[in-house]
């Protein structure tokens, strides 16, 4: 069939079809059209990739700004003197993380052809005959680095303040690289042994576990990478008091910070949550026409945004009541708790649901944070809490809310897939949410839990004691992250002194 | 009429045709055709829907960077001991606005059916029985939301330093949840009494109100909230001395703060000016075809630029010549002005127009600075001049400066719609947007005016007199924004010295 | 031919078709069916411009996020005392650039009819008759105006902390209205005489130089401008002891703003590359179908990210090695030094390619600075080392490593296109690339160096000593840019106390 010309000549089709008892003249006209009605599809083809890419790099540089909003959330939450050494990290994760996603932690997660438990490495590592034939693009590669990155950024925060540097390499290396690339393959490869996507008749319990866009693969994975190390590591100085029985709160050093980058990471989340559709031009076959991807897209937007507010309203408002003040730091926290929360039911709930999503997951942040203190365990940034804790409370939210209608679209197949318990779908998705609860906290601590116990018996992990009371910055990062300009003070008042005169 | 299948089969419809005198098989052959002619509309329609929604979502994420803007420049505008109170004003704007105008601001502001004052709650509470039928979908939704938290977000600064944060908590749930969503009914549904998209013989004045990206709706209702509620509050201590006659300024403590938020704000205006397109694919009947509404998009990103460049390099050059100096923070002040008064017009104006508005915008809040030293009033981010006084001004300069041929493409029907009084268009549309501005202001000071003069009759507006010398962050908000860490300070030196001598 | 009405008429159309012996009848019938194909023609051509122009806005906005990262890196770069001017030139650039670059700066670069020096500015001063018939819209305007502005952005680095502030207006407003605009003509114009989009028989060196996104243009014309400037006012006072020989680093005040600014660079270089596409609906002739610009866009994001990161391990590492600490400042250095060479050639070289690429420019900025240090080169923001050094790498790389088939896709025409000489592709555009170094290094030296050299000897380029001392924003910018607040200090205690005895 050849192209057709690009103008349609009226006259020429005419003369074909007038003639059309002729047999050859048919098979002109028939051939003309269809080779028009080809290039139609062709070009259709063709705006679907533009779009979609489009929807889909967008979308990866909006989740890019969470690593800005890690950096600045992170900075801002613990003293002055180790900000460099957290900032480090952060960049350190993406940097890091970009070359060893590249060389082989999205062979491991995506790479074909594969088994339930890891991707096959052969064709993907580095990117080798990529993209050639792998149903996926290079857009869809630098979204996924920008979920891997998030991950690894999440433990920065709970090992802050006295880490050794050399160590927190080694275990972001060891996590992009494999760890969570793993855990990614399970749940969101097409051969995963939990994947939703799975062909039907051997989804795992009828069902593979939802989660949409990582409360789990992302978040409990940080968390509870970051809840090994902080265990592993202890507290920091002076923030319990043995012997006394009593603790006192560490105070970061700028709430501005602290602000900005909370603010970066609820904008990073749309990308974050609505990206992960990885395309947005597919109708779904319902009528009316105008009820798509798209509009599947716009609700879930509705979803974060309501369980990340509901959840930063209850904390303000019960740490008015339980502390006695209106505290801007728990606002961002719960804020980040309903966001975390929000992660795997996104796509999947009505909106309604993200309120109750975020009312509890501001709940479980303060429950762990009070349990924390008990433990006596110490997260400067409560990142185990946070993303660990409301992670986990995520996938449960999804087995108890996902509605029947969303899962099938969104989910594609049978009408009688298997959806949220109090939606009236079951108890199978809510047993596989369980299980991904299960298999994350068991991989990880099988993996990053036995890695920082390692460090930590070879003397790798923690710096010294004098070495955390001066301050990570000077003793291994060249000086303190911010300048004194001594100098300058006592040049200031004379120059003004003449200044004026001179006038 | 079948789905065709998807591939064209030219020597099938060849037979068909060949044997159309008998017209079961034409019949055949015209269905043939039409399936596929009409799969085809409806891939355009799925794609339009696609196109469309990818616009205005990322549009919809610049829009929110204006919070972070705003968080970011009024945290820097401020004085130090007073940075978390402002902050949590921003975060809670945004967090407890969504939660309001979920529930109930859009459905005062675009439920159906309505009347002209007031959108039908009815089918939009909570977003009950949305989007069915309802022309929006739920990206609409999260569009409009970042609106309404923006006019909410202007007015923290004006109140600055000095508020009760209940008092601010319930204006800020009165002011998204019910005022502001009132006056974006009026002139932005398809129902408001001067909205310019009603049916032709009904508009008002012949005309509408033109606020395209809400100069007016958004700037103006922010800026006389801001107004009534820092004119009964008062002055800050230390702002004017009544005794003497003298007024000192009260500086904010960081400009680095004040810039980020300046171009953050920046950065968030083109999703706030171009993004009210709500749409991007949509042609204009005029040829040439290159021309449609992208290239009105296109050229709204360009008068948008040259009025807030124009009205920063203005500001810088006056406050250069008028107090001595090269300004950063008056060119900030200036750049917003001229951004603000563009935001009415920018989609119907030329170029070369958006240069004469930031020109004027500069000299309007340079001017009410002046007026506002006069009558000793105390607006600690200037919100009331920059976004009440640049508001107006910009609805004036629309009714100015309005051009015939893109008002007919942008806002549809006829040719002779009323434009600009400078480009020949006479004086129906300036009448109607100064109907806009005494409505608003009327409005704004009838609701959001009695509210606050109430809370200040029950005491409940300002804070103590030694809570303000304090710092409202030490008395309600749990302590400063900024930590010392002096315990850190004399661990240093020692330190220092011995690794000198351990090396 | 008349517009198709929206339906598809099966049973009219069966009537014409079954009398299709009849010519009358098959005619109404041929335009009938032709004129539906026209419609969906003029449809496609909509869509076409709707998600290009989708593109190239949001890559638009993503490019100013530059802007911000500029202001912050620079802010914090440098010392306190100057952050108010250095921010200043950050907004000054971009302000007064938009200006001029609409009035005539764009004219000179993409105005037609040209010739291969300068664009003609007839049509386009002030966008006159802009954009009919000129082949672009006005995004395509606003898009060259963030790397009109990026380039003047480099500048105000190396000048900093020693510049009187009418020097830098006048050598930014020279620099976007004049001399960047040219250079920009030269390589990026389809008459630009080194253009490799001139037609085929009349490239350069018969390939033209490739400079995908502005190694050269934008990053050389910033570096060596701010070389000049910098060399010409001379090190700042204390940086080299002359006498002693001996040199002592001035560290920057706030390291949070290098990495915050660091990282908002790194987002906005995803639309630096990425975007210069321009368009991303557009199929390459190549099966299978899934391959086109959107995949080409999708190679150059991953390219840009490997060799930035790349470059920032590298000199992490080497910074570990050579001075001793893990130095997040000099990874910020190397961040950018990587994304800065790839600018030239990320659309054509393999994502392999650009490892190579960021390690070698790690090195390249580390024996730049090397060398500075030996030629008493004061330059605060290593603006000369990073974007000249790394933009002229940038070039040659590209000359060694442009892959063929890139070439052609991304290029267009003949398939025997000179590409790297370390890809088989000969010598021939690395000579090209030789000649736009060399042009870019005379061009900037004739027109930016002597203005410097002028203002240098009309004594308006450089600040008096004590001024230095002071700081900047002191005597010309009305007082530092932090507040100290100290009149609030003495409040507090007595508060707190007070505060205590209520509870």
């Amino acid at each position: 069939m050849t192209t057709p010309s690009s103008i349609c000549s009226a006259s020429d089709l005419a003369v074909l079809l007038t003639t059309s008892s002729n047999f050859n003249s048919s098979a002109a006209a028939a051939n003309f059209l269809c080779s028009h009605l080809s290039a139609i599809s062709h070009k259709f083809s063709d705006t679907n990739f533009a779009v979609d890419t489009t929807y889909l790099l967008f979308s990866t540089y909006i989740v890019f700004t969470m690593q800005i909003g890690f950096a600045m959330l992170s900075a801002g939450s613990i003293r002055a003197k180790n900000t460099k050494n957290i900032m480090l990290c952060s960049i350190l994760d993406a940097a890091s993380g970009s070359v060893t996603y590249y060389l082989f932690g999205f062979a491991f997660a995506f790479g074909t052809p594969s088994n339930g438990f890891i991707g096959g490495p052969r064709n993907f590592f580095a990117l080798n005959s990529f993209p050639e034939g792998s149903g996926y693009d290079f857009s869809f590669f630098l979204f996924q680095w920008t979920y891997a990155i998030t991950a690894s950024g999440i433990t920065s925060g709970s090992m802050a303040e006295r880490t050794q540097f050399t160590a927190y390499l080694i275990s972001s290396f060891f996590l992009t690289g494999f760890v969570y690339p793993i855990v990614s393959h399970w749940f969101w490869s097409n051969d995963g042994w939990a994947s939703p996507t799975r062909s039907n008749d051997i989804l795992f319990i009828g069902s593979g576990a939802i989660d949409f866009a990582g409360s789990g693969v992302v978040h409990m994975v940080g968390g509870i990478t970051g809840l090994w190390g902080s265990l592993i590591l202890g507290p920091r100085i002076g923030r319990f008091n043995h012997k006394e029985n009593t603790s006192s709160e560490i105070r970061g050093h700028s709430v501005p910070l602290v602000v900005l980058g909370t603010l970066m990471l609820w904008l990073g989340w749309y990308g974050f949550t609505a990206g992960y559709f990885l395309t947005i031009l597919k109708a779904y076959n319902r009528s009316p026409q105008y009820y798509g991807q798209w509009s599947a897209i716009g609700r879930t937007t509705v979803t974060t945004t309501l369980s990340g507010c509901t959840a930063a309203l209850t904390s303000m408002f019960t740490s008015r009541f339980l502390v006695g003040h209106w505290s801007v730091t728990h606002v961002c926290t719960g804020l980040l708790s309903g966001l975390v929360a929000i992660s795997s039911g996104c796509a999947v709930v009505e909106p309604w649901a993200a309120i109750v999503c975020g009312f509890v997951a501001s709940w479980v942040t303060i429950g762990l944070n009070w349990l924390a203190k008990i433990c006596k365990y110490d997260d400067p940034l409560q990142a185990a809490q946070v993303h660990g804790g409301c992670g986990a409370w995520g996938l449960l939210f999804t087995g108890l809310f996902a509605a029947k209608n969303y899962m099938s679209e969104v989910y594609g197949g049978q009408s009688g897939r298997p959806h949220g318990l109090f939606m009236g779908g079951g108890l199978k998705l809510l047993g596989a949410q369980m299980v991904q609860i299960i298999a994350i906290f068991g991989w990880v601590t099988l993996t990053m839990g036995f890695l920082f116990y390692g460090l930590h018996k070879m003397n790798l992990l923690r710096v010294s004691v004098k070495e955390e009371k001066c301050g990570i910055d000077m003793t291994r990062h060249g000086g303190f992250a911010y300048g004194a300009h001594v100098e300058d003070a006592d040049w200031v008042k004379p120059w003004n002194q003449e200044a004026e005169t001179e006038r």
